[in-house]
This record gives structure tokens, sequence and C-alpha cells, in this order.
């Protein structure tokens, strides 16, 4: 234990979060997060838990937590904070395995992009003993894993954390001291309007981008030569459909119903420009690009 | 004229590919390359002719050409090398309004993002005494107009010449000169081919990105505030819907053989996608994630 951690628990200074922060899972945001905490002495001391040997290493290697240690019943034991930062398929199971070792008071978040059913999955664990705040930074990038991981990645970004009528308003004081702590602008909405916002501003972008790069490979010439003429407007989709797909299929599937909604109302748009343009119909089809680019001269996007 | 005009036509100098080059409209692309082609030296003069005064205007002020008048015949005249810098509708019209006025052997390009029927429309005047070479410089912006012109606009950019068995040898020489010496690199296709690539590459991504950003703002709780978290995917895709909409249904309605194609391909997958989604087809949808990243790895895209 570092020599800042000495002070009794509840003896926080004004800065200070936790005597000890867990983190679970040394990816790209729960290790930018650890590192970050650190930094910032937001904490006495991070523990990085993570089963994967070549993260620990990693996360070693660039000092992102004080300890490490792939057993998540003793890394969570001690602390006082614990940051779930796995992915969104596997919070609800990492929480309910560590549930029976959290320390009675302990503040348990997570940083999944999808929210309704991990704080649903989380809340239906009855936790009498220790709190949770669903949590989501919006702060991913196409890149990955430990070695991608940075103190800044916070900075300047959002997060929106999702507090419900079971919440206990200290431990969502505490768990968004500290997302401003490391630099991150704190919004707070139900699990729910969450997920359908982040359905349209994220998840469908993402299907979009997906799908546009698989259509042009698919083309019988073989896309790839195409794509050299990317400077006409591919780019920018290319870098979205570099995101990981095992990530974002599981954020597919557990974010489904608003996924659905929104994709069944973007097919309608699309549909109905490909019929103006099938019609030759110049004044409906300027009207429709021009409503979609006011938009963002409104400062909207 | 200036002095290093002086020199008869046919006797250029190693560089110079024309004593008077006329570039009919002052927009982006014209403006840019009037001011790069005096940079570089590659013409005696540059003539800038738009019918908008306040592009001429403005052109002045940035002292992309020479000089410049609102009146064709008069620009034309004198010039070996005529640019037809305005929106791809006009392309045509423009060429046969300048045709009784072009003097014998000038050379006459083109850089309308749409070749097929600029190619076809232009060969259709029968220009015996005067040659014309179909190009695209692909090097737009969302900002448009000579105030966004720039002598470096071309530099490490894509150009594509569309001959045809009808173009005039030399003529393909001195217009990829231009291109070359102004910073493209140049690559030639057949009309027919290029419209299928930038279809792919370059108008389906617009109308994809004009559809997306649509599709939010038409939220029932109006998509504004939601926008506030592009930061999750959307903010490339807004930035493409803010390309210029007259521009875009012109090139989307001239195009629209190789974009309803390219359209329907990317509904069926897209479809798929969304099918394998409701389906909670887990393997099926990283697979299909899987593939469209892979590309990209392979430095297709």
């Amino acid at each position: 234990m570092p020599a800042a951690g000495g002070s009794p628990k509840g003896g926080l200074g004004s800065r200070r979060l936790a005597d000890r922060m867990a983190v679970v899972g040394l990816g790209l945001i729960g290790g930018s997060l650890a590192q970050a905490a650190r930094q910032q002495g937001l904490v006495g001391e991070v523990v990085g838990i993570d089963r994967d040997p070549a993260h620990l290493r990693a996360a070693r290697a660039r000092r992102l937590a004080d300890r490490t240690t792939e057993d998540l019943s003793e890394g969570v034991r001690d602390a006082d904070l614990v940051v779930l930062a796995v992915p969104v398929a596997s919070v609800v199971r990492v929480a309910r395995e560590a549930a029976p070792h959290l320390p009675p008071g302990v503040v348990v978040t997570d940083v999944g992009s999808v929210k309704g059913p991990i704080v649903q999955g989380i809340e239906a664990l009855a936790p009498a003993a220790w709190a949770f705040v669903g949590g989501h930074p919006v702060a991913g990038t196409e890149r990955s894993g430990p070695g991608a991981a940075r103190a800044g990645l916070f900075r300047g970004a959002r997060c929106v954390l999702t507090p419900t009528p079971r919440t206990d308003p200290a431990a969502l004081e505490r768990v968004m001291a500290l997302w401003k702590g490391v630099g991150a602008t704190v919004t707070t909405m139900e699990p729910e309007r969450h997920d359908a916002v982040f359905a349209a501003v994220s998840h469908l972008p993402h299907v979009v981008a997906y799908a546009l790069v698989a259509a042009l490979l698919a083309l019988p010439e073989d896309g790839g030569p195409l794509l050299e003429f990317s400077g006409g407007g591919l780019r920018d989709f290319t870098r979205v459909a570099m995101s990981h797909p095992v990530m974002w299929r599981d954020i597919c599937l557990m974010n489904r119903g608003p996924l659905l909604a929104m994709l069944e109302r973007y097919r309608g748009v699309l549909g109905e420009m490909e019929r103006l343009i099938a019609a030759g119909d110049g004044d409906g089809l300027q009207a429709a690009f021009a409503r979609a680019r006011a938009a963002r001269h409104e400062g909207k996007p």
C-alpha cells in the first residue's frame, strides 16, 4: 500500500475518491482510467485485474496500475471503488462472480456502451451491501487493448451515468467525481434513454459503416482496387468499420430493440432518397440533402 | 499578354503546357487549378471566366487568375487550353456555348465527378477542330466557392482522366501534364468504369451519410440534443453530409444508373446485417463485421 493510501477509509482527502480502486479489465478503457486516476491522485491505490496474462504484462510494463492480479476475488476484496471495464456482454457475469467478495459499502460502476440490460442485471443481484452506478465513457477508438491505453483518453470526452430510483446518491456523486477528475463532462440519463440515444448516434452509424464497406468489397470485380479512390467520401466510413467486430457484435445484440427501431427508420429515409433518385426528382432530392446539411449548420450534430 | 507568353503556339517550353489557359467556373476546383497552374508556371496566362460577379470579385481579390471576364466567348477565344470547371449538370451546355468561339487546335477538359454523360455529350458535339479529354480531380471538400480555393488542393490528390477511342493522344498527354504539374497522381479509365467506381466509393457514401443524418433529425424527440453525443461514431458522417446539396443532387441524378445499382447492393448487405441482429445470430454478425474490417487491414480501402 502506498504512503498516500494510509488514511482510514472515510477519511478521504478533498480529491481522494477511494483508498483502493479495483479496475476489472485492463483494455483501452480500463487501462486508461487506471492510469488517469493514478496520475490525477484521485485514488490511493489502483489494483488492475485481468484474466489475460498478456494484458497483465502490458499493464505492468506501462505502469497502468499500482499492482495487478488475475484473481478477481483477491483483487476486489479490499477495494472501496470497483470499475467493471470488461466487454458489455460480460459485465453482469463478472459482477455476479465478484459479489461474494465485495466488502460492505463498496461502490461498483461499469463502462459498457449499453446500459439497460447491464443496470437491470446488476440491480437484480440485489446488492444490499454495495452500491451500483451504471456508466458509459464515450471515448472508444478503433484501437483496443492496454497497449492503446492513455491517461488523457477521457479529457474533453463525455461520460453518461445512468442512475435509477434504486441508485445511492452518494455513490452517484463518487462515480461522477471520478469521471470529472479524469477530464470528462458528465451527463446523467435513464438507462433506457441512454440506449435509445446511442442506438441512434453510435450503434446505427457503426452498422451502416460496416454494411457500406462490406457492400463495396462484395463487388464482382473485387472492391479492393476501387478503394484506392476513397478520397471521394469513403475514408471516414472505413475508419469506423475498423472497430472491433466482437465488441460491436455484442453491443448490437445487447441493444437489439432500440437498434432495430433505428435501422427501420434509417431504411425508410434511405428508401425515400433512392425513390427520388430513381424518379429523377431533383427538387425533392435537393430538399432532402439540404435538410440534413442545415441541421449541422444549426449546430445540432 | 505577359512577357512569358510571347513564345509562339507549339513552341512550348519544357514545362509550359499552354500560352493561355481559360478556366470556366471559378469555384473551389476551378479557382484552385487556376492559382496552382500560375504558381507552378505551367501556363503563360490564366483567364478566369465566371457568370457570377461575386465569384469574379473573389477571384480578383485572391489573384486566382491573371485576368477575369464574365464573357465566355471572349474568355475562350485566344486560349489553347480550356478547363470547364462548372457544375456537372452544366458542363455539356457550357461546352456547346463555347464551341463556336474555340480556336482551332484547342484542348478542352472538364472536372466533373460524373464522366459518362459528359464525355458522350461533348463528343456528340463532334469537335473536329478541337480535342476533348474528360477529367475528375478527386479533391472536393465540404467547402465550396473561390473563397475556399487554394493552390495546394491537388497536391497528393488523385485525378482520373477518361479517354475514349476518339481521344487525341497528344491532348491526353497535355491534360495529364497539367494535373501532374499541380501535384496530382493521374489515373486513366473508361468513362463507364469511372462512373461505376465513383458510384461505389463516393456517391453511395454521400447518400448513406445524408440518409443517416436525416434519419436522426426525424426522431420524434428531435434529434438535435441527441447529437451532442456524436463522438460515438456519428461525427464522420455528419461531416460528409455537409457537402453541397445542389452539387450532390446533380451528381446523383447524372450517375443514376450506377448509383441505383450500388444502392441496391448496399440495401441487400444492410438488410442481411439487420436480419442477423434480429435473429440474435452473433456468429454471423461477427463474421460480417470482421470481413469489412479485414478488408481495410489488407490495405484495401
